[in-house]
């Protein structure tokens, strides 16, 4: 290694390690602290997050930058050592175009953003959050204004998210996707109602979690390198490869929603958990994207998790442990249940048909926001109409519509998207592993999820932050991201279910 | 607030800041890391230590201490602003003193004793520790040097932990301790011996850790600001005055330990959340010395938690948990029982009498290797010949000698004194409170602590780090660390319960 390249992974080092304190201190945060100790907290993370900002933009790591770049010109650009310094190049330029200052102002705008958003969503009245989410919209348009110009404006944000992608990509690939999957749940709607009584009963937390954590240590959850506590909302967080931990909820009106949450968690973690050891304390750690994270933990959740092979080893079990609450109930019965595609006003408690449509309506929104066609003012009604539109339902209040998500009094713009191409890459993914693997149900069946968990591994994890979404899927798939095969899941399952 | 001086303030924050992150990481490397996190976790310490050094020790802070200085020459220099300065002044002429390369060659000397040390201890074999020590030594000598000489070079050492305290003084209280305590020890040998073997039956640990949690309650330690979690070692640890914690184990061979390690580690808590809220983030927060905390520590474990008044108030209680345990234990045998005074080899196991006595012999063994005096090769026999003079016992092995602490394998070399002068000033700060609280013995035949911890709050709680040890001890009590109220209060308490 070039003594220039082990100056730069010295300082890259020396971030990553604030990042990662950073997150140590979030965690505990989230499951530890007592209700005292927040404001110091909140003083130690901004300083964590200051001097990592200053470390990283300093003129050492720019000179670095540059002097690396002509020392590698002629490198293989999918070598390791091309790869960092592109990627670090990339986010050294977006760190240094955005001033000190603004990230400050920011904050401060975010925090009273937030206060007014709980406080909005409490009283169900957007009017207190509206002047707030304006200068959130402000600050987002300054924000971009940084950056050259884009194709779109919203381009600058989707690519802090998914970077290569353009809002056009996506835009065509939920505009391929939206109508089908209208039509989808408006057929399902008409069809006989599966039932599913008995997954609100009361089920045991302690045997529940239990249950949850023998699943995804089946899957290959490496407890070695992790551990699962409980907060007030499920979250996968990463201090090294070597330490990458879940939290859970048991949820009171929804008690199985616990275990898919623990299988959804699992799937980011031991994305994490895969990522090649020599990316260390450098930006080719985590994952590729959000999306393609997102893919990782709804395959495990949905695709796995939902699947009735998975069922047929894991029911039985699940029955010994709840043999009341389930009585009667045949696996087949069970595996609708789980399965049910019902509208309905809250994106989080969304079925895998209907979420992608939720998704697809705070895309359209968040586009207008940042181009100026769509004024804060009116996004309650906006919102209703599309609600109407695309699920057939309109929320009672702006609780329960508008101001159900916390994204935007934080400033994230940009985000929501990268839930429903999470989606759409899982399903992408999974053909392509059912065709490498002749006997994936079979496995599942029997409970073996190792050579699922070695394929991804192989094909997903280890790369890290090396490539660019639509460059990873192309390279595992054989194309970029698509709709279809996602549809086709979707509909193969729901007719089957349905009897469509 | 002067513009330097919140230009300080500011720095010294994020120093803070810093220091307290680096708890909180070192909290969960003890309480939740899973096994494979150990070395991301140490890479993560090394980091924000460096960073925090270097951002304490940048000129910017030393200019603003010099025209600080100047700008407070008139001011009081009892008010905390013109403390804030002397005592940074004085950290930061320490800090500036110490090489960074002095700093990283005894990180990596000590990580190598520590390994050797564990080995040594396993294997009872203090030829493997032998070179490790010698090196320890020397370095303690060279950071010495970097220092203007003193009257003893143990000075310098003792002043990181004890500021303004010298080894004459140290040794002329011990001097004046040693032999009657040991006389007193051997007299109790003579008499007829407690009966103790109810406290090593089998009790539950949840319900002994409840019961510990309740007693603190009454105590007076702010859940709201603090917790306890289990760990492999007991300890206290502080990331703001509003998020102290504390840790606790169940020990299988002795589980009443359990109980006055809760009540010990709550002293610590206690005066650590009794800090003026207005020294956060400055060097005057934490508390006045580590002898001045352990005094605080050993009240509540044993001034309050082994006297009789107290388990007037607990016993009921305890004997209606363990009914089975303390079957025909009166509370005058109880009261006995964990009192009982026993020469034993292992210090962190040692009673109120015997104690002390581990840690004159340690110190007289640090003294000698830091001026020369005592060769490292010749440990062994000098601990085993002056644990013959001391307690009228020898070690069979150096496992239970001379290598049963880690201390000197980290370069702790002027800490031990600490856990002694902690006694004497416990007994000594005692017999004012007693005369300021007249009935404070019914009160806490009440379980009533609130006046005791108040007036700990009001006289030495708050002060934080502003005075020396000695400063604040003569303010309290009216005179300097002095050892006559320790042995006082252990002959009065030994007279009663051995009849002496």
């Amino acid at each position: 290694m070039s003594e220039k390249l082990e100056q730069l992974k010295e300082r890259l080092g020396e971030v990553s390690d604030l990042q990662h304190a950073a997150s140590v201190l979030g965690w505990d945060q989230q499951v530890n602290m007592p209700p005292m100790g927040n404001e110091a907290r909140g003083q130690q993370l901004a300083t964590l997050s200051k001097i990592a900002q200053e470390k990283f933009t300093s003129d050492e790591v720019g000179r670095l930058i540059e002097d690396l770049k002509q020392e590698l010109a002629g490198a293989d650009p999918n070598s390791d050592e091309a790869a960092l310094i592109h990627v670090t190049a990339r986010d050294y330029d977006k760190a240094k175009r955005v001033p000190p200052e603004f990230i400050e102002e920011q904050a401060i705008v975010s925090s009273k953003a937030f206060e007014a958003w709980l406080e909005a969503r409490s009283k169900s009245d957007f009017s207190i959050f509206q002047p707030h989410l304006e200068k959130v919209v402000e600050l987002v348009q300054r924000y971009v204004s940084f950056f050259p110009p884009a194709d779109h404006p919203y381009d600058t944000l989707l690519d802090d998210y998914e970077p290569g992608m353009k809002t056009a990509d996506v835009k065509a690939i939920f505009d391929g996707l939206r109508p089908k999957q209208v039509k989808l749940i408006k057929s399902i709607a008409k069809s006989k109602q599966v039932r599913d009584d008995f997954l609100y009963k009361k089920y045991n937390e302690k045997k529940l979690v239990e249950f949850g954590e023998k699943v995804i240590s089946q899957f290959g959850y490496d407890w070695n390198r992790g551990r699962q506590d409980k907060a007030a909302h499920p979250f996968e967080t990463t201090f090294s490869v070597n330490d990458v931990r879940i939290t859970t909820r048991y949820e009171e009106d929804a008690p199985l929603a616990t275990l898919f949450s623990t299988m959804h968690e699992s799937g980011h973690a031991m994305y994490e958990q895969g990522i090649n050891p020599a990316y260390e304390r450098t930006p080719l750690s985590g994952g590729t994207s959000l999306a393609v994270h997102e893919s990782q933990s709804r395959m495990w959740e949905n695709l796995v998790g939902r699947s009735l092979p998975f069922w047929e080893h894991f029911y039985p079990e699940l029955k010994k442990l709840f043999p009341a609450q389930l009585d009667g109930v045949s696996l087949k019965t069970f595996y609708k249940a789980i399965n049910k595609v019902e509208p309905s006003l809250i994106r989080v408690n969304a079925d895998e048909a209907t979420y992608n449509l939720h998704i697809m309506l705070r895309l359209e929104l968040e586009i207008g926001m940042v181009d100026g066609t769509v004024a804060v003012r009116d996004l309650p009604e906006i919102w209703n109409a599309k609600m109407d539109d695309y699920l057939g339902i309109v929320p009672p209040d702006d609780a329960r519509g508008v101001l159900q998500d916390i994204h935007w009094s934080g400033g994230s713009i940009g985000y929501f998207s990268t839930y429903a191409l999470g989606n759409l890459i899982s399903a992408q993914v999974w053909e392509k592993v059912r065709k490498d693997i002749k006997d994936l149900d079979d496995q599942i069946r029997k409970g073996d999820f190792s050579a699922l968990l070695g394929w991804l591994r192989t094909n997903i994890h280890q790369h890290g932050h090396k490539y660019e979404p639509q460059v990873l899927v192309e390279k595992v798939t054989g194309s970029r991201i698509k709709p279809e095969p996602y549809l086709r899941y979707l509909t193969n399952k729901y007719n089957e279910i349905y009897g469509l």
